[in-house]
């Protein structure tokens, strides 16, 4: 069990190494009858491909997908759907000198000491590359979504210090750094230039927000809406801490300013606040989803550092080869991906919830 | 599915509501031969009992818990092994007044939006007498880490905007806050009686260190170490975020900063620092894995509040009843047990992550 | 994982030793509205109980159920309900002098071998009391299945060579071994009185009709109806072979006569034959699902047998204490149970499989 | 959940269509450090290869399968092992013909009523061809079962009438229809002439053998090993039958007959017979494990059939294509790699049954 399937009824496993042949993602339990092409699956893996933007790698992979099964004249069948990206640019060569020494704030030494072997070739499994078959996957879960009204959008809401001040979302797409603020994004670009050239890296923080998803989804105890959330999102590679709604912040507040008061508003429930993150007792309450993801600055930086090697002893290690300074605008797409996969999967699992609604399904 | 079911190889199911005829647990596979008795579990239900401590609520239950199976001659039998606590001091008529109405901050009306039907009395499923059940199995999972030389410890790390600012293991099982800083639990309980005077309640955060857990646990892609226990301790009912090592404040660090660089320490791998939290690429890299959970202040407060009630119609409540004006410190022991199943689960299946170790139990 | 853990949706965690304090069931995912008191399941209860019959064990248990969680006001809520038995009728001591010998036919030498440690009071885990906790739950499964027009029944078709040859349901309840055909309940009653007589037991055959289920039930590849069958009738302890419609008989037929060929009855698709057991391609088609189950004679006989203890010595062993000459008329019920939690869970697994039905459910 | 995922540890996820452009799958949870390459796969493939004998279906793929990720250097590298078969012979025109029609004993009428959209090509999922994909991950088990010293094997125990009479390990691969008896292949193959010159098909019976089975493996309740390998073994497309040991005839035995006396051999815990087909108690003893699968025969028959088509109109059939006249001899490996794969994750299961076993890993 190494942990790469991932989901109850709404089942991915992903696979590949980065610098392997190939990367993919099967996926099962997808609903039939689902519009899917290559296109839909191509756009989102182009918001994370390398070599998108100036502060990217500079890797070059077209990244190109290819479904293999689960899909017929156009349509999803109920069938696993198999998703394969050919790996095409991989320069083995240039990871041949850290075979033997562990990069410090990557998994080397955790995954040798696990498996005993490793795939040293660009991190292997644990590159972010791994992140690819996430988005492949959650583009199927966006399409499955999009038929229920449900849109769940993320962006950069901070690289390093440089916060975003203003909201404007067709912004998100324009702007290298995805942030939702023209000026904010100028900023952290200038804080990105001066990170480079001092060879290092920043981190930042990743906001999203689903709307549409109705009162009722997520389980009542271990299987929260929240907790289902927090695991999708830290298993990120670079993320170090996940919040809803007020998050953190409710711990400094008192209990009448963080409680949401409930309204009527157009004859339906309504929320006079959104302290919770639109998530009560782990269960979605009709508003908004809010969920941040914070993540470190990558690891991989061209400074000398100081770290040991397979026979344990310490070496100095200076990284080459091609490494984004920030992970947080590819991360963007990916913190969506594993939010609509997990939130489709609660709400095929809740379809069950109440003997109604079973009844509706199987009464004539 | 209402997720009340946790866990892979040590797997547990939960159950009971805070005013029904018991809550209990059953585990199912807990490893043969570990000695266990009702004492052991006790002392960690005794800690999260209601009615211990000055600002806990004043509900006085008993807690006694009875082991019904899986348990023979002292010893675990590998089967399993459930565990119950009957209730003895549900006073239901308290909750009456509530039985039509929403409250703010709790699971009322998303648990009803979910089943179209809900047991009122005292928050039923959703109440945080739930986690009594996790304590008692996070008490089985504390004798099998014994076993391992693993040592799980949380603590309150703030209340309100009282931090702690030394530390003193010893010292937190002395003061009813569970701080490790005599002089902070001070700050906090004049914070907590000011919040009580005012009808109001405070939020907090724990942290928790586990020390001893060796290199190599957590699985690679999903279910890593780190995303497991995102999810274990956001499951917790009050808790809006999660973070590991450096956490949210890694985002705003260079990568020359939130590296830890590895270094040799009497022979054996060690690391200069631990931004990492003990944990890379999701594995545990041998150094004390520490996380902190920001707790939300309590709901229940006897102010005033908007609501609406069943017929979707505003109404004014006011929170009858006995509750915690904070949960932070009998949320210790539960962030205590949700740590230790996760990780005994994982070292449980990562045991045959290599075919060396596979040989090791087969071979003669 | 000892196991003990059955179903996707509709999830249930059994516990409990055949001479432990209690047995009992947890189960998760039931959905919430169904009408259930603890007389529905009793009723079922009533009919493995030991003691009901003539050839059935002489242990005299009351086996009254208690529902501690997850039913109010008589309907379920959607948590986890939990059921549990008492033990009363727990004559240790008849069971001493098995402690450290392994009975033929028995799980004491595998238990042992796996686990290191045995709790022989009666069989402990691996007794055949532990089924009760499965007929618990199937109860609740029935009364989902009774709201879905879905009705389960199984009886007795052989007991050692004697086989039905007539027909009659309301005959099932009418005779102790459950056999819908008076006169062949008669001669299995003979030939059991002379099994007894001479120290023996014998075997039989369990068949089992599921009408009602609309076609479309069970998943693709793995997760087949038939595939779930097996596996959950093959659970049940004497259960040696299982097989669907035509079952074993089909390997000597030619495809010409053994395919059932469509029709249309009353404007809707029916089949000429059921020779598929109503299950084609391992989802249901509609017609009447059939199964058999082949049970083993009782293990436990009061001849003397060669065996061997626990310190690998031969040894002679006379079994004494209370046993079934036949388990196959307790086991009716106890098929019937597991046939009942693996369509439900199924149905409720196919809620998803288009997203029509996912609409349904969500669209306003 | 469409149900194509498989397993606990070793974890298995199968995708594609009979004329998809490719089938494959994804293997994760194996142990690193085993040894595979293309060749040790593709020796498996080929014995279930279409048109590899007379009896098997004309379609000629060359099925060559590539490992796309998880080996490395040649060893496993403990991350999810992605295989891959293309597709090279995919005559869709043949079966334009059965588009809008259900051919009798084949799974397109209740695929359809399940998802309402099918792959008419060639069976699309429901094709015999996805156990390419079981027979590839079973190839992976075949090489860690190795490792422990484990040996699976299986072979044609009858074909319609004809049965073996003798036992020939060697023969098994000599003869086109895998039985190990010369003679009896011989007098099957006349069988097979008659049935294909009448235009029909026939059935037969698969046995497995599984020699060097540690005793203790398999769970106690419902994830026995028999009730595993029933699952695993009945999830095959075609069989209507599965049993354990003595299986169906144990329901004619008196008690003294089928029970199996314990003795000591080479002083080491051994049995007198083997009834019980290694498995007591749902555990493994230590002897050989014998299960038996019937399998229908092949429903495409060339005679005219009647049936109904899309708009439930009654029509007549002849289904044309490429047909195997018995699936017996190419579904040998099939059944091995289903026992396999269930053996082996339930070893890996197994491990941490003892605390002790779990001390083994992790003491130094």
């Amino acid at each position: 069990m190494s942990g790469s399937v991932y989901g109850n009824i709404f089942k991915i496993s992903t696979w590949g190494e980065s610098h392997g042949e190939a990367l993919g993602v099967v996926i099962d339990g997808c609903p039939a009858g689902v519009h899917i092409d290559e296109e839909i699956i191509q756009q989102d893996l182009d918001r994370r491909k390398p070599g998108a933007f100036k502060y990217g790698t500079k890797r070059s992979e077209s990244d190109s997908v290819r479904i293999l099964s689960g899909v017929f004249e156009g349509k999803t069948t109920g069938t696993p759907i198999s998703l394969v990206v050919f790996n095409t640019d991989q320069k083995s060569r240039d990871y041949a000198n850290i075979m033997n020494v562990y990069r410090p704030g990557h998994a080397d030494f955790t995954f040798e000491s696990k498996y005993g072997i490793r795939d040293y070739r660009g991190g292997g499994r644990s590159s972010a590359r791994e992140t690819l078959a996430r988005v492949a996957a959650g583009a199927i879960a966006r399409a499955c979504l999009k038929e229920l009204g449900i849109d769940v959008y993320a962006y950069t809401r901070s690289i390093g210090s440089v916060n975003i001040t203003t909201f404007d979302r067709d912004e998100i797409m324009n702007n290298p750094l995805c942030m939702p603020d023209k000026s904010a994004a100028k900023k952290a670009a200038a804080l990105m230039d001066k990170a480079m050239a001092d060879l290092n890296s920043v981190g930042g923080i990743v906001e999203c927000v689903a709307k549409g998803v109705p009162a009722g989804i997520g389980e009542t105890v271990f299987d929260k809406l929240d907790a289902s959330l927090a695991k999708a999102v830290m298993s990120i590679g670079a993320v170090k801490g996940v919040e809803i709604g007020s998050g953190f912040s409710a711990a400094l507040k008192y209990g009448s300013e963080n409680n949401d008061c409930f309204t009527v508003k157009d004859g339906k429930p309504a929320k006079l606040s959104n302290n919770a993150g639109g998530i009560l007792g782990g269960i979605s309450d009709g508003s908004d989803i809010i969920l941040r993801a914070a993540f470190k600055p990558t690891p991989s930086i061209s400074r000398p550092q100081k770290t040991i090697n397979k026979n344990i002893q310490e070496e100095e290690i200076i990284i080459k080869g091609r490494h984004d300074p920030v992970v947080v605008p590819r991360a963007v797409v990916v913190v969506e991906a594993m939010v609509m996969i997990t939130i489709l999967d609660l709400l095929l699992i809740n379809m069950s919830a109440r003997i109604d609604n079973v009844k509706k399904i199987y009464e004539n």
